[in-house]
């Protein structure tokens, strides 16, 4: 998880601006309008939460590959089962935000008259920030889990390995309280390939031995990932108790690959996504007051429990970003400095502006 | 976790005979037969997968409740909700593995036809071992995922705390392959209270930096939960990627205790259980071979990943408790000296002979 920290010399984009542009863009890849829109409000989303490194600058991934032809332009998911409370999708590699969106649609349908909805989605595009999704189940009142590996793709090591064999494999979640909602989007594995890569382009290290180079050593160098045959990322954990973060990533691969019927074991050459997500209605098990009086209190107790000293209060996971969000949504969005020869390459392809930051005069140029 | 590891000269026990004396000792404690025998089986379950912390040691902590009144000895669950693919169960403070077998065999019946059961129960007794239940869904071949907390415990302190706010939250699950099942019993947190007290007692120290004192500084002495105000476990993750283990720690709590309708809000003074079990039938999803296929891949993937120096083959959760569970019951368990005494306790207490280890002459003596 990365976090913007706007300062004040940043420059900073009208939210909806940017949404625009971004939904251009895609719509000039070949998406429908609704899509395309879809799409960038969930890359947007990640920037707008702070997770940066899942925000617009994985729009050169979506592009491309749509450009490419590995995302689809256009076609419906195949529903290889559907029980009602649960459908599994091979979702043809359309795009994953869109494919995400498309099943929680579904899903908030049936979730009035169903406990529990799940839908597994196999062969769907990369999803971007898993953070980006659980707030819709959060204004209805629901409880949303949403994990995701992708079956191409192995950078982290099993416990007690230097060979990587899966991927982060993240997890998100997302409950109402009487508050602030909690918003989680973390995972078993101690870091992310896109942090990764951001550090090794920064020159930068890991702030501890997250990898684990092929002779077996830990290492916080972020470099090795690039190499082929140069290690791996270790499970949360680490080298001493890796065994949770590779057990939990284990579930996660369990209820997204095998749940799906698609996987590693497919030789899947492409980057994508196996997606797990599931709806859970609070108001058909213990009642929605008991439900969020119990998620406050939690809450409550968390953030009031004594810092280590020198820290800053404890915060529920999701405060910070959603803080974020209200204010980027107010006073303009910060971009990394990583995303923008994104928005750049992209407009310059289009011929479609981009937007400048807040404050520009010219209102013809686009983003430099 | 802890894992048995029997050496030669450990007395043997043999599994039947201690199935049949711990049944009788809760049978003697008021429980009714059928139920005493799944208390028994749950409880030696964690001894045969080498769980010792969470096997029959625990039995005075059953047996106290139940004569102490903090468990129920007869009675039933009441049904707070029930929607079919998913109900939410008051325990009443019935023997928890009682509570949660109860539970698993209505989902068997249901999920034949359902694709996802989800069952939750408030007010459990302690549920014991967590490992000792997913196999019994794995034979039927299921997925299972279990988790609980205990809404009277505060050991676990949120991240960037030292003060201790909810329990280890252990989070268990099992699913088949063609070959040995996997089973999970892990949690997002650095350790237990059980393995801490055992450190404790045996004047050692965690191997890593697995707690906080309140002065803010990590530490591997386990000695400081049992001093009230002393310090806390630190999420998995440690004081730098904890983070990650809380935000997982409050999926569970979320999943329990906020679910079921009761926890920490309430008050909790007694010690028991919010549990989460959900069963997923594969069948309704890509499909049983579908599933098989590729959790078997990734178990094959991961066994055969190169090892770290010095360290043995990769390990797939629950592989070395199932082996071990194997050799047990065919060669006798051997029980963790912690163990001992309350076996002995209890079998004076109620005058029923403890059975001796294999090979003992004397068939008549109890247990010393």
């Amino acid at each position: 998880m990365s976090v913007n920290c706007p300062s004040s010399p940043s420059p900073r984009y009208a939210a909806a601006a940017l949404l625009r542009f971004v939904s251009r863009l895609f719509e000039a890849a070949g998406l429908e309008p609704s899509r395309a829109e879809v799409v960038a409000e969930a890359l947007l989303e990640g920037d707008l939460m702070g997770h940066s490194t899942h925000g617009l600058q994985l729009i050169s991934r979506h592009l491309d590959g749509i450009l490419g032809g590995a995302i689809a332009r256009d076609g419906n998911p195949i529903v290889v089962a559907d029980h009602d409370a649960a459908f599994t999708w091979d979702g043809g590699y359309l795009p994953g935000p869109w494919l995400v969106r498309a099943a929680m649609k579904i899903g908030f349908e049936r979730i009035g008259r169903l406990p529990v909805v799940t839908a597994v989605i196999r062969r769907s595009g990369h999803i971007g920030c898993l953070a980006a999704y659980p707030r819709l189940a959060v204004e209805r009142d629901l409880m949303m889990l949403l994990t995701s590996s992708d079956p191409g793709v192995e950078i982290v090591a099993p416990h007690g390995s230097t060979e990587p064999r899966y991927t982060p494999n993240p997890i998100a979640a997302g409950w109402p309280t009487t508050g602030q909602p909690v918003i989680v989007d973390t995972s078993p594995s101690t870091t992310t390939a896109g942090m990764l890569g951001r550090l090794a382009r920064a020159g930068a290290t890991c702030a501890g031995p997250w990898l684990v180079k092929a002779s077996g050593e830990p290492t916080d160098d972020p470099a090795i990932l690039s190499v082929p045959g140069g290690g791996a990322i270790l499970p949360l954990g680490g080298v001493e108790l890796g065994h949770k973060g590779f057990a939990l990533a284990l579930i996660v691969e369990t209820l997204t690959s095998a749940l799906a019927g698609f996987g590693r074991a497919d030789g899947v050459e492409q980057d994508g996504a196996s997606v797990f997500l599931q709806l859970i209605n609070p108001r058909l098990f213990g009642g929605l007051n008991e439900f969020r009086r119990e998620t406050s209190w939690l809450a409550d107790a968390c953030t009031t429990a004594a810092p280590r000293p020198g820290l800053a209060p404890v915060r529920m996971p999701g405060a910070r970003g959603l803080a974020l969000r209200e204010q980027q949504l107010r006073d303009g969005v910060t971009l990394h400095e990583d995303t923008l020869p994104g928005l750049k390459r992209w407009a310059g392809h289009f011929g479609i502006p981009a937007p400048l930051p807040i404050g520009t005069r010219d209102a013809h140029a686009t983003a430099s």
